[in-house]
């Protein structure tokens, strides 16, 4: 007789969010009112665009409230599709485009079409978490590669070479990415795919973060290959975290897979989110993000130098996202306590490098400024207290 | 060299919605100006009920467009354990409850933590074919135990027992069911999680139809086990069907993973549909939805006797749900064509039996009663003309 007293065995290897544990301890002290200062939290202190909440607002008012097609609105697969048209100069017809409860529905499609049992796919350690637990789901194999600054915390087409093998039949890539809001550059990403596709592996990239980047304009894989899986989300630049709305772009022979297993996993995204999105492509929208997006520079530009002056390790300029990957081992041989004690001397959270891979994550903690100058600022000058004291 | 050319094998064995292509030519009819009246569609015609909709737009106005924890709001989880404790006599504290993106969701959460590769899963066939296709995607084997109107379409304890042997770690009950409305009696339910139970498994039970009942009130799984996962949504009953809401209620040792599982896989249920979905329990939403209810029997009891008239075979009455599963072998060997046929020539969508496992579909279809007495009327004339032609 078979015992299934215990959850099934791929439980073990998923994780949960060690940052929790420290949020719901900060909840506490709040509670017990205490000031805290939130540089963990890996969402803006913005809410949504006022012309996407109008949006859904009308939806709402109209009954747009029944189910839409598996794969979304067509009305939204077009403007997505005008989007790269005129973003990045790259056709990508809708008919591959699916829209999916956040990018983790996008990122559980694009996992379960394309990994076997037993398939070994390469990511950078660290990295996103859920990334690697989505392959684990699949009962694939998630191989994290050590990456450094001397690669900019991404993967290299010389890594990918070095690690592939008979059971390798992936990659997955984040750019920017979280934790270190890192890009992987134009002619290294064409490496990769390139040397993925001659092994007759798949590339899935997410570029979530696309759009919060504070360099030159990057490049989407999509103007590399018509075969990468792509997954985003309306969360970070469009600023719909908690409306739950992302998207895939599947290669043409994973569309009719793409589809079907929307239809059975989720049945189809929200609706009042879809309506809702709709104006994220409008010229009042754009404006709001883009003035977002200078503010996160400027949080960018303010915080990091303050962190190194106080010792902490950035190594390097990160061009995107809203994160600080930060060398701490000037202060402690152990992030996680460390961010403990952060939080109950100086009231600052801190996410610890442990939610991230196992890649030295007890020297490195992240830093999101997803709180505004003066609040970071505030957070600084307890963190100097505690530190020098 | 591994080449993953093709999508992942899983993908052969998920079937899309066979209704899809019908439900593509049903609109081309349309378009090309055919009057379709749709008895396929497992969507009630009702929009989201008002009460619903104005919480939607206040936590809108409110900015509350952000994420909620994992497991969904307290006060909405809160609300559902005090819905068990006032509906069933039972219960259920809200720390079992996880606020889903839909059904789909829960039973994502339930068959990712409950099945390893390789367990066999008992359901019902015919049955909704998600379930299987959940199983299948946690690389379980589910087993479909033909049904027949001898057992009201339903599992019973003595088939239970009969099919278990040692690779059998779980089954899958739906109370009412998609396609046949029927319910699983109080004593059979609670024999069923005793033969289970017994044999270290568990049951899974879908009661997303829940509330759509037309007999005496049924009692919820969880009246007779704790360690029951149990399945709901604020799609039927509740009517929000677009806004992907659901719950599940994990047994206690299994909060854990579910609640690490969902912060893995959707990090949170759509923040908009949360807060609209707590006006679901006010005396004015109540009462919207139990005169619903009352229009679904009248539906039911209207059709039900005029499809008999017209030779289909409904040996029962289905005690909820809104869909009569019949059989059509009087006028056809194969539903599919028939189905067909039957849009061509008479505009009437219906869905075949092909969509619901592989016991006798091509002698069965399955009508909705999502749209009011006078559409159904004008369906059932329709039918008349082209099956008496």
């Amino acid at each position: 007789m078979h015992s299934s007293a215990a959850p099934a065995r791929r439980m073990a290897d998923i994780a949960p969010f060690h940052v929790m544990a420290l949020l719901a301890r900060a909840g506490e002290l709040a509670a017990a009112g205490r000031s805290i200062i939130h540089m963990e939290v890996g969402e803006p202190d913005f809410s949504t665009a006022e012309p996407i909440v109008a949006a859904g607002q009308r939806a709402l008012a109209a009954g747009c409230t029944r189910y839409t097609p598996a794969a979304g609105l067509p009305a939204l697969r077009q403007a997505i599709s005008t989007h790269y048209r005129e973003c990045y100069g790259v056709e990508v017809p809708a008919r591959r485009i699916l829209v999916t409860p956040g990018a983790s529905g996008a990122l559980q499609l694009a996992t379960a079409i394309l990994i076997n049992p037993g398939d070994r796919v390469l990511l950078a350690d660290p990295g996103y978490p859920c990334n690697r637990h989505f392959v684990r789901l699949a009962e694939g194999e998630a191989v994290g590669i050590p990456v450094g600054p001397e690669t900019g915390y991404q993967l290299t087409a010389e890594q990918v070479e070095r690690h592939w093998d008979d059971r390798t039949t992936a990659v997955l890539l984040a750019s920017p990415a979280n934790p270190t809001g890192t890009v992987v550059p134009p002619e290294e990403l064409a490496a990769i795919i390139a040397v993925v596709e001659a092994r007759g592996g798949r590339v899935i990239v997410d570029e979530i973060y696309h759009g919060l980047v504070y360099g030159a304009p990057i490049q989407t894989a999509l103007a590399y290959s018509d075969r990468v899986c792509l997954v985003n989300s309306f969360s970070k630049y469009y600023g719909m975290t908690g409306w739950r709305l992302g998207w895939l772009v599947a290669p043409d022979d994973c569309v009719e897979a793409a589809e079907k297993l929307a239809q059975n996993v989720f049945l189809a995204a929200s609706t009042p989110a879809q309506y809702a999105a709709l104006a994220a492509f409008t010229p009042e929208a754009q404006d709001i993000f883009e003035a977002r997006r200078l503010e996160f520079q400027a949080r960018r530009d303010f915080l990091l130098p303050a962190l190194r002056e106080l010792g902490f390790g950035i190594p390097l300029l990160p061009d995107g996202a809203f994160y600080l990957y930060a060398d701490c081992s000037r202060f402690t041989d152990d992030s996680y306590p460390f961010a403990l004690r952060l939080l109950e001397e100086a009231g600052v959270a801190i996410t610890p490098g442990l939610d991230f891979g196992s890649h030295q994550p007890s020297r490195h903690v992240r830093f999101a400024y997803t709180n505004a100058i003066p609040q970071l600022a505030e957070g600084v000058e307890r963190l100097r207290r505690a530190l020098t004291a």
